[in-house]
């Protein structure tokens, strides 16, 4: 019971059990129980990443060989530094297909169903019927970022006879997508979309990706979803772009900031829909990552190479 | 040219055509082209019905053998008096199934997702993160009405790997549908539900069946959704429950009166979205209703009966 799996939140008795199973050689311990006189340099493996363990972990001592992260993004964490001391990376990716897509199906829904508009005649006790209402099936939908989320959504768009639009590094073809382009074709694809969806993780590469100029190609009639990453957007620029009504609408779940000011300008439009980054939030979230860090812990233990969900220190994704 | 075909509200002319070339024997007017040498009598077939048409055409002299409805429900016209004449009546069903599917969709998902109470954060500028959010999956939904619109509805949430209870008149199994149950255990079905959507027609049966003993059977923490007709809830009733929290949310899309008035105290409440009567709203209406009035029209130009979306007088759908 020498070495230390360090996680940043508490699992059910259950998984602790499933450790124990695959080997006694490990403590698990949330950062809540660590003492003074914890022994930092026992820890293996961590479960999620606190900024605060760079000083301890990040040493030429450390024995660190895994960390599993709990989002499917690791743009937060110290990549460069892991890479130095070669310690290995997963990432929880595919765990939240279904909550983003649901998600994402909400807003789509609200928008072509004229229920955006409903709310606000709402709030001031109208009764407006004049509505503009279309068919899902008529608007077209570019995802950006053909992964698990993308693909998810995808497929549900198109069991509802959309023809989802997709738009990832090379344009290589992806299941459920009507067509896919490669990135460098953004620009051309958003002048014809109705409905764009951010879905890419955050890099250096998609820092801010979405700038004046692309809110300035958008349709007047379209709508912006960013269910990624907050730093992909300029926010200064999505802002112009909603006072200006230059675009429709969007729907933020994540900011480059969190949690968002209470002064920020944002909460001011009338064209927005705000929601604090609970797109990614799912239920049995405990069972559905164990199902991803158990597998790779046995890996890791037998082989000392992880199975599932690795992520490439390059690419960061 | 000496027979009408009377509607409540234009076509476009490719399908005036299509009519013409079935047959020549009639002449489509719109009830805005009535003058005052307008001869009732030759009037055959409307589109839609309009109230002050009763003294002109249902009359012993009348020569009005066919009513095709614009709308699914039929409970506002004048079923007994279309009895007396032996007037045929057709209606709209299965036109509205995917606006209605889309509109309850929109509600299903924000409401699983949190996303009302984040609006309701967004209107006071609050980050609130602590929402409750569920799988839709993981609900019991309840579908009161198991016609067209009720099975594509639970067709998709099917898809979504939901599986939707449905009650219909006798309990019998339609597509779709996990279980169903006949209306008689409307009551134990409902303490069971998380949501329970209503999409019956209006009749003498489904008149105020959402009464205090209905609202007092739903779990607290359970969602009412009405797209069927107002009448079908007693709004009184479902006003204090709402007011008493004694049921989480409603969402009304159809209400006794409409539009609602500017006082009503449905306004004032929290756990309410009000929308206009825009579920049935369909883009490309015109096309898809005249698929069925042509097609009863050549039946009835050839035989004398309708041929689709016959409607049964004394059932009343």
């Amino acid at each position: 019971m020498s070495k230390y799996i360090l996680s940043t939140r508490p699992f059910r008795e259950e998984f602790i059990r499933q450790m124990r199973e695959i080997s006694t050689d490990y403590q698990f311990v949330t950062k809540d129980e660590i003492h003074d006189s914890f022994d930092w340099n026992n820890v293996e493996i961590t479960i999620g990443w606190s900024k605060d363990w760079r000083d301890k972990l990040l040493v030429p001592s450390t024995s660190l060989k895994w960390v599993q992260a709990i989002s499917a993004g690791v743009d937060t964490l110290p990549l460069k530094e892991f890479a130095q001391h070669h310690i290995q990376l997963s990432n929880a990716s595919g765990l939240h297909a279904q909550s983003i897509t649901d998600h994402v199906l909400a807003i789509l829904f609200m928008q072509s169903r004229g229920i955006f508009e409903a709310i606000r005649s709402q709030q001031k006790q109208i009764w407006q019927s004049e509505l503009t209402i279309n068919n899902l099936q008529d608007l077209r939908i570019l995802i950006v970022g053909t992964g698990k989320i993308g693909q998810q959504l995808a497929k549900c768009l198109a069991f509802l006879n959309c023809r989802p639009i997709g738009i990832n590094t090379n344009g290589r073809a992806i299941e459920h997508f009507h067509e896919t382009y490669s990135i460098v074709e953004l620009a051309p694809q958003t002048q014809k979309a109705d409905i764009i969806i951010n879905i890419l993780p955050l890099t250096e590469d998609t820092y801010h990706l979405y700038d004046d100029d692309f809110f300035a190609t958008m349709k007047q009639s379209a709508t912006f979803i960013n269910v990624g990453r907050g730093a992909s957007v300029d926010t200064t620029a999505l802002y112009q772009a909603l006072v200006d009504h230059s675009i429709h609408f969007a729907a933020l779940d994540v900011f480059e900031e969190e949690p968002l000011a209470e002064d920020d300008p944002l909460w001011m439009l009338e064209n927005i829909l705000i929601t604090p980054h609970i797109s990614g939030y799912t239920p049995h979230f405990q069972k559905s990552f164990m199902r991803i860090f158990i597998e790779n812990f046995k890996s890791f233990h037998t082989t000392g190479n992880l199975s599932k969900n690795t992520v490439n220190i390059q690419s960061g994704y």
